[in-house]
């Protein structure tokens, strides 16, 4: 397809263009502006586009390109984008664009869509109030099923849903929630009150918006209510920004646990190396000093060890092994954290579970080093010498990989930050400690 | 509200418990099912569930407590189960237990049922296959819009949906899709067919649960039809069944690349010790193993440099910071893999962007073990047979960071994998090999 549109745009085929984009989804017209470089044939292809459905395009692109269109737009365009958009699409779009865009942008809104925008643009980012949108469709008491079909019907084009409805009082407090599908099987003369739900679960515009994603995965749904301090509902979240915002969110673990300082999602490709050197460097600087600091621990025990340089060169492989069990551990404690699986009440289950875990590890990794270090070295004492801290380093891996995550969330602190960089480094430490110790004990130094 | 059930229970007030549930939504009465831990106990509280829920509530609770219900229910209270359950719901049941539960539910069930689920059961494990549902309103070319709400009424209860309705001809092949909103906006004496949406985006019935999340992510999707190799409609896959896939394959992500052996995603708490051990030894069995080859490639330089004991305690700083470099490239690299942002086309966009990251970083970095090592030891050489082997860690440590994943995607092979414990296993060799090599050529040993 991609290629078709490619070929269509270097003949300057625009019926063709025109023709081809009839029968294709928003998404896929989405990604073909987004793979043309150029900034004049991004407007060519965008100005052929239906109006009809040019704003949501428009809201599938990527930035950069919505950038692009919007420079070039004249007010009256402009103003017909902004007023199709839906609000949330409205406001993830103006806060990717610098001041001067956002300025020219609301310029062109009408009043009421300005005010709008500038409330939501003011809700903390990552929160119900940032990702929530206000056309749903919202039916008061006492409004009959037939009513509210009717109702449906006229809000239908500008509602983000009709799949769930919103029942309110006349303060427009929540009362409760009506799925369509009771609404087509209820009596055209029954009234909303008699079939909505009232056990109604809402999110309040400052819940976190992993939070919000953990309620969607509980409870399966297609929308959830965004309710201010007067339980009056102010806007709704739908199942498709959950799934940006897993995304987003897992994205955000993975980084962190890479000792990566996360980023507003920007797509790689799109970051500029400035800005990636800035991301990489403060933890690669942290972590080079601690680094530093061990090798000046590993220098005061060197000295007793000149006479076995085999201890010394075997060091990096006992670092090696702790470092990947604690990574092991402190993965997995950190994605059961996230999908609460487990909280800091286990701790005392993960213990025992791991007590005996590291231990079977620790004798079954430590068989291996004592036969390879035996064999290469023709003494067992040495064997013995390398095997035995080993176990007590697959130990102490294990104990520090799921005791920091679990402590980091009892602290109301990020358990992914904990993870992998912080916990290598106290690692490193306690292996030089623990191993020459040992090792000068064994071999009687 | 667990602890005002937990002393309800321990009361063995029942009335009370009935009261209580009447007014909880059904996947908070799993979870509080789900925390008893006395079988007795779940049935007496499963018992008092009302029966028009006890069958949803039964898909919500972990496969443990669905054990141990099935165990105690008889073959009336099984059948009514089975029956009730949407199928995709009882496939995922099924899949979970052992074979003589197995056996005795499917006993239970019509033979319609049994064939159902028989042939969902027989789909490879994470296809559309394994996870659509045959609940769906299937419309007829056609129909009019005043018979297909007849239609729907009709079939609202069994229906895992009712907001996306599939059009068919009379050899079930899939002609359209339409909204229950497009639906609301038709005249009641419109025929289907005018109003329904040829550009059907559909699975089949062997494509990989990743790429179905894929396709719901960027089509904002509340499900998708799943079709057999004649195009004909099979069953659908829904966004609350993406949004645990989605969940799944994160942690199977996270595992990989913490040197861990995947699982069927059973929760940490919930996984004998024995698995978990099992589990973790496979990798960390192979890195002990090429730990000590690198200890051999580090012994072969020791003699050399046992003048110079500082080098050899440096060792493991290089070796850590060429690691975390490569962790944190191959992290980025990995993850936008996944979420498409790049492929292996941009391979080299990506080579020109890293060259100078990595230059960047190595130089910061290098200047900071310069003064570090000079401060340390009082010999700039020594400073300097650090800090300019660190630059060229640093920028193969990027390279094969960026590089490995890429290639490996390139051969279809899983990005994941290659990620963390193989690509510190091979810088660890690089580093020995480049920072006694250059050390040996600047302090001309």
């Amino acid at each position: 397809m991609t290629q078709e549109i490619s070929t269509l745009i270097e003949n300057k085929d625009f019926k063709g263009l025109k023709t081809i984009f009839q029968d294709m989804l928003v998404p896929d017209i989405a990604d073909a502006l987004d793979s043309i470089e150029d900034p004049t044939t991004i407007m060519i292809v965008y100005r052929l586009l239906p109006k009809a459905i040019s704003a949501e395009v428009f809201s599938y692109i990527n930035p950069e390109a919505q950038e692009t269109i919007v420079k070039s737009l004249n007010n009256t365009e402009i103003s017909f984008i902004i007023e199709e958009l839906a609000t949330d699409d409205a406001v993830d779009f103006l806060e990717e664009m610098p001041a001067n865009i956002v300025e020219k942008v609301l310029k062109g809104a009408t009043p009421e869509t300005r005010r709008t925008i500038n409330k939501y643009l003011s809700y903390k980012e990552d929160t119900a109030g940032a990702i929530m949108t206000p056309e749903f469709v919202r039916l008061k008491l006492g409004t009959t099923v037939d009513e509210a079909f009717d109702h449906i019907r006229n809000q239908c084009e500008e509602a983000e849903t009709i799949n769930v409805l919103y029942v309110v009082d006349e303060k427009k407090v929540l009362k409760g929630v009506l799925t369509i599908k009771e609404l087509l099987l209820a009596k055209k003369s029954q009234i909303v009150d008699e079939i909505l739900t009232d056990n109604v679960v809402a999110a309040t515009t400052d819940m976190d918006q992993e939070k919000i994603a953990t309620i969607f995965s509980k409870y399966d749904f297609l929308a959830l209510p965004v309710v201010d301090k007067e339980n009056r509902i102010v806007g709704i979240v739908t199942v498709d920004d959950v799934i940006d915002v897993l995304k987003e969110e897992t994205t955000e673990d993975f980084e962190k646990m890479a000792a990566i300082h996360t980023s507003d999602d920007e797509p790689y490709l799109k970051t500029s190396p400035f800005k990636l050197v800035a991301r990489r460097f403060t933890w690669l600087g942290i972590l080079l000093i601690t680094g530093i600091f061990t090798s000046m621990l590993i220098e005061a025990y060197e000295t007793t060890f000149a006479s076995i340089s085999a201890l010394i060169c075997l060091l990096p492989m006992l670092m090696g092994a702790g470092g990947n069990c604690g990574t092991q551990i402190s993965t997995i404690v950190i994605r059961s954290l996230s999908l609460k699986e487990i909280t800091f009440k286990d701790y005392f289950k993960v213990f025992f579970k791991e007590f005996f875990v590291s231990l079977m590890l620790g004798i079954l990794l430590g068989i291996i080093a004592f036969i390879a270090v035996t064999i290469q070295h023709g003494s067992w004492l040495l064997g013995l010498a390398v095997a035995l801290p080993l176990i007590l380093v697959i130990f102490i891996a294990d104990f520090l990989g799921f005791s920091l995550p679990l402590l980091a969330k009892k602290l109301k602190l990020d358990p992914a930050l904990i993870a992998t960089p912080i916990l290598t480094t106290i690692l490193d430490c306690c292996v030089v400690f623990v191993y020459f110790n040992f090792a000068s004990w064994i071999l009687t130094l």
